[in-house]
């Protein structure tokens, strides 16, 4: 949907600024800077609404894959409108729209009242869609799709995930659910496994039970289980590995233990079976203009049932360091959004 | 090469019995077992010589990846004369040939006067393929082979090895200067990079070195290198995941350090790396017939040069305990091999 934009663009703008990956309380700062001007095939992204998602909070210490030059603006998505187009079809296409944006990978983010960003990693809202749910449409709904994309791709009957109370673990809970995919859920915890049975799922194993090898086992040959999503890393990858039948996969994509992936050679030597990683920056920017449209309008008709976002509050940047600590501290009660422009009119 | 048998088969043959896989030196003794009688599709061979492969010194201690039921006869390969079949086509056509051959994954193994075997883990060695060389033809050789036709066939420019002094490091060391393709070689300890340095190797890192991970990661770079063959599996597996360029590939084969593969769950999501095994066995099994004999024919042709396997030592069944000990304490100084019947015809 294309809006007339009547807004004026100001030359300075509010940011959080990343000033160390030490951590500690004066390692983030909302600064004043100039608003950045887009060059070929850039836009300018009025930010109306950015989530705080796990990567987040890896990136914030340095531990994420990408380490940007220090100060800059964290934030990996967001939504907002195209206020500016630095030329080149698609760019020009944009300006005026409503959309959900991924920061670049070697620029500032999205913790900012506007962002410049590559217009390849803009998605075009639909009308229905709702600009506080699209903030949150590129990391969990895409990954949720583009994994269960993958199981489907290689054929498999059944898979297993960890880490799956998560806000995106439940998207993929749900989404399976809708495909009739069966799936096995794995947490840590066994209130997150009360959530989640409450929800529906069939299948969840707390991972520090004591029979979960075990328990493990017998469900992937039961569903025939033969790829892993895994979230966690440490020694559960291995786990998972072991757990599933001859010549299954495990797809990394996360590493909330902060630990290496741990491997029983035998695994991978004499049952065929394999470790790889997901990332979805990569998955994304392998997809076509056009499959990339066909997927973001398939994930945004899906965005008010199976991969709604709970949000659990709303802050400004200057509350930004008091919502990390809360949200790191509880990562399954719902997305903190930063909303940087208190008199933004797209909400 | 089709031998008149005129051998006499006995009733009762001396074998080599493990009897629990706790080690210990009550866990192997020497004892008279019925000879077997094969069956459709299986022959009986005569053994000549057999050897102790490492892969032998983790079956003794139920580390393998397969564990047989106890007591059994261990021994993976051999080479000999098979002397009866039970019939089938190539069980017939193998009747008084001189073959190496594998141990069926069920049943009693090598170190003994005769093993029963599936016709189709035998090769039939060429008139001018030496019985003590054949003897350790499967799993060095093959494996060398089967490995460089893997970077082959992915093409991959160049290769990284760990292991590399061993038995069969050295083997995948000549055969990839013999086909030009570059390869650097991991060891552990200064004297074996002394050795393989002698030998004409070009490429030697000793893995405990201070500066090992940016030196192998700069000839990783430098050689293209985007494969690595592990041996060694635990912290290692990690280093070589992380030493080379997106989108590399590790192959463990092997679990010399009895630890678990450790991976930085970054080298999987951010760059497309994957960490998968080799199993000498399944390979084996996945060639046809004909293209089993091709390769077959392929190496034998190169065991008196760049697959040439050094003997140390020849010993009968009775000082087997002597000879593993001797071969775990220092596993670069050469085979050794079991030479089960004392007044064999075939050396």
């Amino acid at each position: 949907m294309r809006e007339r934009v009547t807004d004026f663009i100001p030359r300075a703008m509010r940011a959080l600024e990343l000033r160390s990956y030490e951590g500690g309380d004066s390692s983030l700062a909302v600064v004043e800077r100039p608003v950045p001007r887009p060059g070929a095939g850039e836009v300018l992204v009025r930010i109306a609404a950015s989530p705080v998602n796990p990567s987040d909070l890896m990136f914030l210490r340095g531990l994420y894959g990408v380490r940007k030059s220090l100060p800059v603006v964290p934030g990996f998505e967001a939504s907002g409108t195209v206020v500016g187009s630095g030329g080149g079809l698609l760019a020009r296409y944009l300006k005026g729209r409503r959309v959900a944006c991924a920061a670049p990978q070697d620029g500032d983010g999205t913790w900012a009242e506007y962002m410049l960003t590559k217009a390849g990693l803009c998605i075009p809202l639909m009308k229905e869609t709702d600009t506080e749910q699209a903030a949150s449409l590129i990391v969990n709904p895409f990954t949720a799709w583009a994994l269960l994309e993958e199981a489907r791709r290689g054929a498999h009957a059944g898979v297993v995930q960890t880490a799956a109370a998560s806000a995106l673990g439940r998207m993929i809970n749900k989404l399976a659910a809708r495909r009739g995919l069966p799936l096995v859920n794995v947490v840590r915890r066994e209130e997150q496994a009360e959530l989640l049975r409450r929800e529906g799922a069939r299948h969840v194993l707390d991972s520090s039970a004591e029979d979960f090898d075990e328990r493990l086992r017998t469900l992937c040959r039961e569903l025939n289980v033969t790829i892993a999503f895994d979230a966690v890393a440490g020694e559960l990858t291995g786990h998972l590995l072991a757990a599933m039948p001859k010549g299954a996969r495990c797809v990394v994509y996360g590493a909330l233990s902060m630990e290496g992936c741990l491997l029983h050679p035998g695994s991978l030597i004499f049952e065929s079976k394999r470790v790889e990683g997901f990332w979805l920056a990569q998955w994304i920017t392998s997809l076509g203009f056009l499959s990339r449209l066909k997927t973001s309008r398939a994930v945004q008709r899906l965005l008010r049932a199976e991969l709604k976002t709970e949000v659990r509050a709303r802050l400004p940047l200057e509350q930004a360091a008091a919502g990390l600590r809360q949200y790191a501290e509880h990562m399954t009660g719902g997305k903190i959004l930063f909303i940087p422009k208190a008199d933004s009119n797209e909400s």
